[in-house]
């Protein structure tokens, strides 16, 4: 069985074909710059088990559909493909990113999920309209292979109404559907079945804290398997620092910016979504460049890992408090599974409520692999999980597709 | 030694006054609506351990002055008073929103002082102009008598950068100075030294989370004596949720309700400032309202008092997790003193984290008394202790004038 992955953005698609008995890939790559005068593909294919071979091109896509006529073109020639021809795809499984209260599993693409999709773009205006256009391209282009949308809200729609509503009035959750729905479902859910995994539990028995750091930063409480609370909210602005997006501030502040700058709202919201976060704070967004900085004795740089690494450490203590009893703490992602400087700060103080980090086995934990990084005799065991949504998306597609 | 203390908003005084070697209130009471067409007084007496008299007025009063001359009247006339002669008032203490990063410990009022305050306006345009106007009135009515300013922001003044920093372009904390401030900090500050007391530590060894449930809401976290987090922000708004103010919500929130509601900042920084928190979930306010509708089977009002108390749960956790070894959680005001329920759904899942609450302890508490209503073993205490921010007020100003 094989399995298309897409991720499509307004400008760019993501994908993968995975081969779903050897859980590998075969073929990956990103189409970007999509509409623009100049676009350009990165395709990657791995023909064996330890090979690797890139190919880049410069070139002009018009739009979704020539972008993934593009990606079939290139995963089918022999040239730089790995599959003969499309009939060898079983199906198709595209990230969405919001699927608001309507979809709380992955579900076979029909008409009437098309439009459910589409009640959902006044949320996520930014992320809907490129999956509806991977989904529409992918129906077009290959008519006979079933799609699957995954939603990155979806693993999220468990948590109980006094995690995911606001002290706002309550006409605004009513008319507007203005609650937390938090993001990156899909890793957390990966991670946290791999945490159970590793525990040796029945993952309906697993209670853990899942910490995604990559460029976009997100953390998850789940309780017997089942998320309970996460800290991205209405919008993926919410909650920890991250690259460019400030996460949690005083809901007054912009207010006080309108009144002490003349900023209007949009402006605002485009500082603390695009100018704020680690660069807001020390000029840098990449978490490597700021311990450069930090190394040279930046104290910009410095407190903007103090600022990210602190709001982490807030939001385990909260997971943990509201948990009632937690397994094990995940750290996963870019800067989750590779920054050990990042998970000892995080990780620093906890001890006090049950998780000792081990900071020898933490310093040399090798970078992407399962790794336990607290030491042996603390309550709540610390690791580090890679994620792997692509892989994750998979496997709900095939599934969805398995109980057709 | 006897000592006046001023509570002035926009348009009301607040005022008791203390017989500082009985630490006992002498007089206190309330002048409303200063300004309008109709004000009220409210005035009691004290004039034996169990005795008090209430008198209550309604007139006009037409400014801060006039309201203070009628408190003075009423605390030297024979009829309603406690002194013979305003010379016996040996300080006033006033309480005073905002310090900004100017001030950090209660100090005696001169014109640079007042300056200072005046520079902290654009922070407290709503609170900081009432505290002016009670100082300015008590120098021209009580000239020889020394006035002491004592900051709500005070005590948050110790936190380090990586607490009170947020997320945002440096340039919006160097020109603006908009960072966390916090708020209560003299409740904090004398809930937080009444539990070192109860531990019979020295408040400099003593690490606890105080847990201040009022009109307002706001928590600290103190570790050895000092304050290194605290729930409320730049502004009053941030943090726990509370009777009309909706706490953290997702910062996108405002450009949500823009688009989708045509709001402008004002209107919706009005709505999280007054239609929000539990009103806005349920149309009630009050907590003791609240329980009485859940009783009747009042939905809304059951989600808003789980909200209200699960916040208050996760900011135990992260201050738990931030100060690596706490010594006890401590409940004050009128909530947190008074509302078992409150109590005990807010540390009902904190036992894996070290503070197991005594159910039964908890529920038959004596109202407004300092109880412990942890279990024996629980490794953190959790207190009932009620806050006397006038005594701290009082104190603090008694102590600047044996310094001086």
């Amino acid at each position: 069985m094989k399995i298309l992955v897409l991720n499509s953005g307004s400008s760019s698609v993501k994908y993968q074909l995975l081969d779903m008995e050897a859980k590998s890939v075969l073929a990956s790559g990103l189409v970007e710059r999509i509409g623009e005068s100049m676009g350009a593909v990165k395709h990657k294919r791995f023909p064996g088990s330890s090979r690797e071979e890139t190919f880049s091109y410069e070139e002009p896509i018009a739009d979704h559909a020539k972008g993934l006529t593009r990606v079939v073109g290139l995963i089918t020639a022999p040239e730089t493909g790995v599959i003969a021809d499309v009939s060898e795809i079983d199906g198709i499984g595209h990230r969405i990113v919001h699927g608001g209260e309507s979809f709380s599993a992955p579900t076979l693409v029909d008409a009437a999920v098309i439009e459910g999709i589409k009640a959902q773009i006044p949320l996520a205006p930014l992320h809907n309209p490129g999956g509806l256009a991977g989904i529409e391209t992918a129906l077009r282009l290959l008519p006979g292979v079933p799609n699957v949308a995954v939603f990155d809200t979806a693993f999220h729609q468990t948590m109980p109404p006094e995690a995911y509503r606001y002290a706002i009035p309550k006409e605004l959750y009513t008319e507007l559907k203005i609650r937390r729905y938090g993001f990156h479902g899909t890793s957390h859910f990966y991670v946290a079945k791999q945490c159970a995994k590793l525990l040796g539990k029945p993952f309906e028995q697993t209670s853990c804290v899942t910490v995604h750091l990559g460029n976009g930063c997100s953390m998850a409480a789940v309780k017997n398997g089942k998320c309970i609370d996460t800290s991205m909210g209405l919008t993926p602005l919410a909650g920890l620092v991250m690259g460019t997006r400030s996460g949690d501030v005083d809901p007054a502040l912009h207010a006080f910016l309108a009144d002490n700058k003349g900023l209007t709202i949009r402006e605002i919201d485009s500082i603390l979504n695009k100018r704020s976060g680690l660069k807001g704070m020390c000029g840098h967004n990449d978490m490597r460049d700021i311990h450069d900085r930090v190394a040279e004795g930046d104290h910009d740089a410095e407190l903007a890992l103090k600022v990210f690494c602190r709001r982490v450490t807030q939001y385990i203590g909260q997971y943990m408090a509201v948990l009632g009893g937690t397994d094990a703490i995940c750290f996963t992602a870019g800067i989750g599974e590779n920054d050990p400087v990042v998970r000892q700060l995080s990780c620093a103080s906890l001890a006090a409520i049950g998780a000792i980090i081990d900071a020898e086995r933490n310093m040399s934990a090798p970078r992407g692999q399962v790794t336990e990084i607290s030491t042996p005799k603390s309550p709540v065991k610390i690791f580090i999980l890679p994620t792997n949504e692509e892989l994750e998306i998979a496997s709900q597609t095939l599934e969805v597709l398995a109980n057709r």
